[in-house]
């Protein structure tokens, strides 16, 4: 197979944990005969610095035209805590998000065997949990009208979704459901939103056309709860965008480093593949930083392209490097292998 | 003292907790020489059913002429899943919240030393954790505009805050952490929504009245990691009220059951207290439901009202009654005791 992949490093930590995903591929290219051709493209906070956009108009056009996009993480701090800061490494992903129709993100959650001790929470409530979460991506409050009055004392973000936005990725979640343990739980707050009602609607009516899969529902509040009391109880989560958001990297916890989970992005054309932590700028350059996740959303760039093969190859890999403690210091505090020892040993034995 | 308290016990299990609550007070009033008036009045599922309103005129005109409200708690699921229905119970909470101006929800969380084993995190995580969590209660996605197209195919909910909403809670959430380990975390989305940033804004400014207190600020997303990575790293936790609903109900689990948390909704004038648990219907009437967080929800009302020594009094009974295990079953799954059980023994102790 010929794939081109857009390469968005980003800031902090992207690129040298992008790095290592790409050593994989490349790896997994030369052992199954596939072509990976990667185009690197500018993104975010540095996008910003050299170009004053987030999201540069080459960029961009790149993403539209390649088969997929790999994303490292982007944000810096010295846009966070400045109100007078107009232009935002977050408002670049966000437009890419957008752009490239991504409605769907998607965030398998299930801890390793050989690290169960990793996690802040007891062995025995995480053993054996496995479930994914299916985040809505391009609606939600994250791309309503934003209001700031003149005097700037007054503030408002517009929380909107129609039930076009809500049908696509419930479809997209109970199919995946179907390929697994047959369970959709919607997480809401329908006692209080309108929104979450409409959401409740039309959930319930797509999930008319999939009579083998159990649906029931979850206020917000309690399902913040459910995910640390008792995370076998899930098999897809689905929800809009900030819920998805809090819940997702909530339930990184259960596994024991958020240096471990990888995400895709799905939309009618295009896909992106990213680990779902940020640019966690004071390891960058470090070497500590945990290339797993952004390995594993290369492992989820074969799988959507079909190549099962290959993505196990990776996860297998993976697998052996955390029973073989080829570790970042995030999940054996007295490792001695950075982000680059991981990384070789993964491609190594891919 | 003499204080008159107006009680609403609501739905589900709301009635029975309050009941031992109303116990517990009885006892102190009579040891220590104070007069506690309790008049009972409608609210909830229960109000609907008898009167069509979830808070009917006479209950909200006796709660604002009474010193403070003893509240249990509300909702059925006969009104959640069905998008028809257009009075809820909990349009009756949002309603009193509005009202009685209750800007500000209070929510300690302390796990018990006896019971370090009874949550989900580790032992070493929990120990020594002790935050309050102050969630801004009348502002919000709760109570701004909501719409929903006349096809029924597009809702939207609006996020509002003013500089004046947010000035208040935030004087109040540093007042009480210069009564405590000097730190205030502001909780917000401020690189995705513009009430966060004015959230940002208006905190930094208020904070450098308190130049005693650090101030920190972390995403919600990230918020919900920590808190169960680190929960000891908290002092007082501020925050918007979507995001403390969330943040709050999360955090409960830090101590083994939500059983056991108690909150205090404060305004100008106006005062309530709360278990934070839900009215969870389907242990209504079996004598199962914990009750000690509506007997420290009391313990709450009885400080609010300068009565230290009182409220220790309770303090000390609830330890008493983990310590000697009579507790419900949440806490062990074993106990023979029930709800009324431990109430009595709380206020036998007293
Ligand atoms: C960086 C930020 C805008 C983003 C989000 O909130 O969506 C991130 O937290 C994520 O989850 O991908
Ligand atoms: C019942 C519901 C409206 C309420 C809320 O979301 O505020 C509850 O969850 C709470 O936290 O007190």
């Amino acid at each position: 197979m010929n794939l081109k992949i857009a390469v968005l490093s980003g800031d902090g930590i992207g690129p040298e944990v992008i790095l290592q995903a790409k050593k994989a591929l490349y790896a997994i290219g030369e052992v199954y005969n596939h072509e990976f051709v990667f185009e690197d493209a500018l993104m975010g906070a540095v996008a910003i610095d050299k170009t004053g956009n987030p999201l540069p108009e080459q960029t961009l056009n790149l993403c539209l035209n390649t088969d997929a996009v790999l994303f490292g993480a982007i944000g810096d701090p010295k846009y966070d805590n400045n109100p007078e800061v107009k232009v935002r490494p977050e408002q670049g992903l966000l437009k890419l998000r957008k752009e490239l129709g991504l409605f769907a993100n998607i965030r398998p959650i299930k801890p390793y065997k050989a690290l169960l001790d990793a996690s802040p929470l007891k062995g025995e409530i995480i053993e054996g949990a496995d479930f994914t979460i299916f985040r809505e991506l391009t609606g939600g409050a994250y791309f309503g009208e934003k209001k700031l009055n003149e005097a700037g004392t007054h503030a408002s973000d517009l929380c909107e979704y129609s039930e076009e936005e809500i049908t696509r990725i419930t479809h997209l979640a109970f199919k995946a459901a179907q390929n697994r343990r047959k369970k959709v739980t919607m997480v809401d707050k329908a006692n209080v939103l309108e929104t979450s009602r409409l959401w409740r609607k039309v959930v319930k009516t797509v999930s008319e056309n999939y009579p083998d899969v159990a649906l029931d529902f979850l206020f917000v509040d309690n399902a913040a709860m459910q995910i640390i009391l008792n995370p076998r109880q899930f098999d897809v989560i689905l929800t809009e965008n900030l819920f998805g958001d809090i819940l997702s990297d909530e339930a990184s916890v259960i596994t024991g480093s958020i240096g471990l989970l990888a995400s895709a992005s799905l939309g009618e054309k295009n896909a992106l593949f990213e680990p779902i932590h940020g640019s966690y700028p004071q390891a960058k350059g470090k070497n500590i930083a945990n290339p797993i996740a952004s390995i594993l959303s290369a492992a989820m760039l074969l799988e959507h392209f079909g190549l099962f093969k290959e993505a196990n190859k990776v996860y297998e890999a993976v697998e052996k490097a955390i029973e073989y403690q080829v570790v970042t210091t995030d999940l054996k505090s007295d490792s001695k292998f950075g982000t680059n020892e991981v990384g070789e040993f993964v491609s190594n034995f891919i």
